[in-house]
């Protein structure tokens, strides 16, 4: 079992908040994940195992090295271990805003409002505060899982 | 202050430890550093705060966002204060095999051992087997502090 502190210091370095909605009939999908080059899955593997959630997997990339990827995408186990965790031992600074912004659309997800043109609508709207911007599905993100 | 193991914590993922011999008579160098986006540099403030040594510097690149660097280069700095708190509170996986080759270099450098030929030797042979791999001369990094 890692330190809560660890955990948090390192998920504001190398954590990442997802939030996707895409279709013509808009899905919401939100997702946390850390990444790793592969050599560091160990890592991975023992924050996994400290919050009893989410899956690891090593996939191979078309240029570089392998990379490791921890992720939770499942609704209950976000809003029922990872958001209370990170309320426990806060991150810093950006990622910070990020995960105030993910908990609100879990919560939101849960309310069942993301299934509503108002709440896609304000769903999308606080997407331009997060920090990600470099995908637009989650469903890319490690793909080999 | 922050709390130790979440710094522990975002070093392991944002931390390096260098280590450049450069010169003909070769001369080396030790330094910690955290880089960031200079948006988040209140996180490098905090921890720099925390340790009671280093400098944060913020500087432009002549492409992309501008940096914020925290590092430590001196060398009592890293042997009374740096080295001492990553014992205490360890890092993980490779960031670890770093920090126990850079922590031998920096007491090698306090017996005056990197001043010999066989000491340049040991020191050159420790380097193959750490991760940094991208700066050959600590003197670069953060060139604006």
């Amino acid at each position: 079992m890692l330190d809560g502190n660890f955990i948090a210091g390192f998920a504001a370095g190398e954590g990442c908040f997802h939030i996707s909605v895409v279709g013509k009939r808009p899905q919401v999908r939100a997702m946390f994940t850390i990444q790793l080059r592969a050599d560091d899955v160990m890592v991975l593997e023992q924050i996994r195992d400290t919050f009893g959630c989410g899956n690891v997997t090593v996939y191979e990339r078309k240029s570089g090295s392998p990379i490791a990827c921890f992720r939770v995408g499942n609704l209950p186990d976000l809003v029922n271990i990872i958001i209370p965790f990170f309320e426990k031992y806060p991150l810093m600074a950006k990622k910070q805003t990020d995960f105030d912004i993910f908990k609100n659309i879990c919560w939101m997800m849960v309310r069942k409002e993301h299934l509503t043109d108002d709440g896609i609508a304000i769903i999308k709207s606080y997407k331009e505060y997060m920090n990600i911007g470099y995908v637009d599905d989650v469903r890319e993100l490690c793909v080999d899982d």
